[in-house]
């Protein structure tokens, strides 16, 4: 029965990917506008590819050099030979996500840019299309990937259902380090390219953002698209996926306890169809987008809450049926599970907006510290970013109650952790459209950029503004949810640590009270880990962007004609410093992020280890929240005041506010992200590496 | 036996208050030099001593009102009849070392600045002794208090042991809440003073720092005083007593379940005898500190660090002796666990040394991140302040391993918490020395600003600030000694909370494991609160410096000659409104540190509070010296380039190294030095209502 389960999962993969490529026909079939916006749309999709390829060159490197490790430690018996294919596959499809998402981006600027010269509408349907592209391949390759898998497990290698579920969770390893590399490498590059091109263009040359003299101006536009799509790809597929087979895994252990297989096939069901549905709600939901010609901020966001919300209802809906069928009315409490995590990832989501939206009260409240200076903005962004951790926690505090009692776990703790992990993927059963949602903001974002290089009509760039202002709270949200699944996710991770390491050898007894030591001190060591990440990669930033500083001051220097429009401005040459840095500074972090669970693994123990993930996860989700809130409220903030308050554009304000949200890129866009990935990697690590760890350790 | 130990501890508290006095006079017997000087003097004190009058007054509503609250748990049999009245005199005794500290550091400055006018030295001397009075006043009041109640609880009531030292350590909770009061109340006003004072007077009108047309350079000179030593002082009082009383507390738990009663007195005593120890050690080092003529820091820093130094080697060596006289060769285990912890304390101020100080590479790495602008400056810090918790986290992991294993604690856990509690009071042992070179700093500000406000000779400015600029480094290795002792003494604490929760009901079973869902939130929930309380006291900063900074703005505008010197500034008014600011603003964030504890017991039950106390601890420990290190690094690149690299003052590198210095303010005297108040309030708060929630809690 469990095989036509999985292929219901396979069709709705096919339909994802199917409907992905229809969206890709329909961005393909608008104009791309005229041969300046090719040209300049073309040297942006040469940068990104150039950079994406070089990428995956060393990545190659990484997933071989892995490969043998963990082929190695097949064959001293301490993985099964499924992990190091597992592995592969997983990074595998996780950069294809992201190349196929960024591929398409790279060709819908310029085409929504130039449709943004017929209206609004027009322009918003190019670039929400070429969105739902990477919404659903995301989405679609994410299923083909687990039922391509769970379908070989079991009917070409005969494992039973325990064995398949622990030899997919490995995959996650994989997928997750892809995930890191692309987020913090994409981010990187990024960051260091916008704040490059602002410090010397913006605040030094006095020329406007986006103006073609400025060298650095194609790189900013390849680092929205290596890291915003590419980066984000990447990663939601790893947040994807990691929810499903975690919860799979969980669900195959609560039940094989109780001792009875046809539940066991059950809980597997249960989160690979609710994602099939998910597919098939999203889709439906992503025709209910569309918009007038108001470039009025709250028109245009209720176009796309139009989509996504309709789509949670639809779910919410198609659940219940679901389960019940499935498991039956004694087990019903699981659908209340997943109704808490969509439910949760509405609320985070909601109060990201409410923390980084200029139509609310705390990013106008921040606009105001600009007055007093750079200083107060700052300590006002922090404190604020600190603050709207609050929301999330009790959010997340009263899902995990919610949908570990529900479940049943204060019967069955097995249960009550299956019924967190369903949690995560009813929160991330949306994928498909609040991704595509997500995805839209770099492609306007470049449209913009196009629309200036270009020398289009002002109202054309007024209305890819529009678009790209909308951006930034539908990402704001994204990220939301990114680390609100991400949480869940890492917390069925740790559950799914507990039972690996018991399944390793039964003898073991774990001792995972808060007052055996060597779970406190790996509470403080994980605890530590996001902070020093974060560290690592703003740092990262910094370099790679004083690299670029050089480089634009010394071609305003050194080009004769560039400052007065009269010689063309070397962007390869930015663009090539941007991909060597970002390369470059992206193996530290991620490498630092997979030795340190087998170091304290090795010296502490799997007690020590359980307490390093709570500790991660714990700080991971709060520094996550804090740097994107806080980047994101930076950002509205300059963007508020541009709209004309606290003395507008050029305003003592609005130069303080530009520190602000130069100081917000990295939290933002580089550090924040990476971290939910990170905390999950760390689990993976944990799960693959327990065999070994179990044999060996200090204390 | 016992009771004589007690008076060991009563002789020492004795000799550390005689000292104080001696130190007194010979402060006072110093010239307050002419009469600009003494009335400028005249004015920080009657501000300081105006605010902390206020400060009381209000502090005496809440003390009355907890009193009422504890006497009626009393009452309803949830409290022994102990606890008020603990609860009071450590409440008491922590703001008399406050007031007491800060009363004489009000008549020390215009004497420092006044022996600066002879030479170097003698204004270190002064500055020194001022500071002696604050470290043994605390030390000496802190023991007084311990060896009282130990007397009167053994003696006058007959109290077993065990009793007695847990009712001793609910008195901590007293001093950890006026102690918090004070760090929250005093951080804000000498942060709104300060960043008020700057962002008008240096940034708008262009004078220097300390100039009398500054309105607010009173209000800034009495911050110092009522921050950075009253504050402190009260701070580091519970610092003291905390780690003294649970290192009793633990002691006896873990030999009553021996069943020794002698070994029972012996690990009460030596945490008492130790402190008296120190005291010893302190006096006789404190005559090592003397310097020549040069202004070079290094050989200033080397003068201070003799002293402190020698102390501990002291200590070191007298510690061996005393743990074999009192429990024998077969525990001489805890004499390496005192050790561990003395040393630990040493490195980590060495690195925080390293982090901060412009003698080494990222302070110097900070700077250059100013050439960029404001906004590279404040990512590097951010980074820096980040990467910097790395290594504290490694040394208290490894203090924590050494003191519970060598202790015993992987036979006999009980036996390895006593260990790590004893780490924290051989970190502290050499308090009366290390605070002494503390509280010297803010008095050497103060006179620079007396020297300063009175034009005196340059000379003698150049001699303050030498004293001054050493006082940041020694200030930032106080900051790293108070946190690393908190974290061991708030792992301490939550070992006696355990214990309580099993003594109130023995038949209590606590599932305290990671995977147990309540604790989970708990470790969510806590990880947060040092998050929300930055955030909380930075944004009171900034609102108390918006007032500063509109009447300093209204003075300049309507006090016709002030900004030729023709006119005199209205200080009063600064010094009101910091008062009143910081003094409303200093509620809130306690209030929700006591009453978090209470809501998360009775809705989580004592498992999501151990769960809770284990995340604000490892979260609240990595704040505070990210927090501290961030901050200071800012200061002293600052510091740096006004050396002269970088373009110097004026430049603008300075002009971007004096937004992170301002930025680093509240971070490194308002809400980091608070976190490691917090932490171990939240612990104290929880035994003492660990009553109520074994009675009442709904998971």
């Amino acid at each position: 029965m469990d095989n036509y389960l999985a292929l219901f999962t396979l069709a709705g993969s096919v339909l994802a990917l199917l409907f992905a490529l229809t969206r890709a026909k329909n961005v393909l079939s608008f104009d791309e506008g005229n041969d300046t916006m090719k040209k300049i749309s073309g040297n942006i999709r040469k940068g990104a590819m150039a950079y994406l390829t070089r990428q995956y060159r060393i990545l190659i490197i990484f997933f071989v050099a892995m490969f043998v490790v963990l082929s190695v430690m097949a064959a001293l018996g301490f993985l099964t030979w499924y992990v190091p294919f597992a592995f592969i596959t997983g990074g595998f499809f996780s950069g294809l996500s992201g190349f196929i998402g960024m591929n398409i981006a790279t060709r819908a600027n310029a085409r929504t840019a130039n449709a943004c010269q017929t209206g609004l509408n027009k322009g918003l349907r190019v670039a929400f299309s070429a969105g739902s592209v990477m919404g659903f391949t995301v989405v679609g390759l994410g299923l083909l990937d687990i039922s391509i898998w769970y379908l070989l497990l079991r009917v070409v290698f005969h494992e039973s259902l325990a064995n398949t579920t622990a030899a997919m969770l490995t995959f996650g390893m994989g997928a997750s380090s892809m995930a890191l590399f692309a987020r913090v490498g994409g981010g990187i590059y990024t960051k260091a390219a916008d704040v490059g091109a602002d410090l010397v263009g913006k605040v030094e040359a006095g020329i406007p953002e986006d103006d073609p003299r400025n060298p650095a101006v194609i790189a900013d536009n390849v680092g929205d698209n290596v890291g915003d799509v590419a980066g984000m790809g990447a990663d939601l597929y790893e947040s994807y996926v990691s929810s499903i087979i975690s919860s799979c895994s969980l669900g195959v252990i609560a039940f094989s306890a109780i001792g009875d297989g046809k539940l066991s096939v059950s809980a597997v069901a249960v989160p690979m169809v609710m994602a099939a549905i998910g597919v098939l709600a999203s889709i439906i939901c992503s025709f209910l987008v569309r918009t007038g010609e108001s470039t009025d901020q709250s028109t245009l966001l209720k176009a796309l809450r139009r989509g996504t919300n309709s789509s949670a209802i639809i779910i919410a809906i198609l659940a219940f049926p679901l389960v019940w069928a499935i498991f039956g009315k004694a087990y019903i409490g699981f659908y209340f599970a997943i109704i808490a995590g969509l439910l949760a990832g509405v609320l985070i989501g909601f109060f990201t907006e409410y923390f980084t939206s200029d139509t609310y009260k705390p990013t106008q409240k921040l606009a105001g510290q600009s007055e007093t200076g750079s200083a107060t903005i700052i300590i006002g962004g922090i404190s604020l970013g600190m603050l709207s951790t609050i929301a999330p926690i009790i959010i997340i505090a009263v899902c995990v109650m919610l949908a570990y009692g529900l479940s049943g776990g204060f019967n069955d703790a097995n249960l009550g952790l299956y019924g967190i992990s369903l949690a995560a993927v009813g929160m991330l059963s949306t994928l498909g459209i609040t991704l595509a949602t997500d995805a839209y903001g770099p492609i306007a974002d470049n449209a913009g950029g196009i629309a200036e290089m270009s020398g289009l009509d002002p109202e054309v760039r007024r209305r890819t503004d529009a678009l790209d202002s909308l951006g930034n709270t539908t990402a704001a949200t994204g990220k939301g949810f990114a680390i609100g699944s991400a949480a869940l996710t890492a917390l069925a991770l740790i559950a799914s640590y507990v039972q690996k390491v018991q399944q390793i050898d039964s003898d073991v007894v774990l001792d995972m009270t808060v007052m055996n030591p060597v779970v406190l001190i790996g509470i403080f060591v994980g605890a530590c880990l996001p902070f020093v990440f974060a560290a690592m990669t703003m740092d990262s930033v910094g370099k790679a962007a004083q690299s670029i500083v050089k480089e634009v001051r010394r071609q305003f220097k050194e080009i004769p004609g560039l400052m007065d429009g009269k010689a063309d401005a070397d962007y390869t040459k930015c663009v090539d410093l941007c991909t060597k840095a970002s390369l470059r500074e992206m193996i530290l972090p991620t490498v630092m992020a997979i030795l340190t669970p087998i170091v304290v693994g090795v010296v502490l123990g799997y007690n020590g280890v359980i307490g390093m993930l709570a500790g991660a996860t714990a700080t991971g989700f709060l520094l996550a929240i804090f740097m994107a809130n806080a980047g994101g409220a930076w950002d509205n903030a300059k963007k508020y005041i541009e709209s004309g308050v606290h003395g507008g554009k050029g305003s003592d304000a609005h130069k303080a506010a530009v520190v602000g949200d130069t100081v917000g890129d990295p939290f933002k866009d580089t550090s924040g992200p990476s971290i939910n990935i990170l905390i999950k990697l760390l689990s993976m690590v944990s799960i693959v590496f327990a065999g070994l760890v179990v044999s060996v350790h200090i204390f």
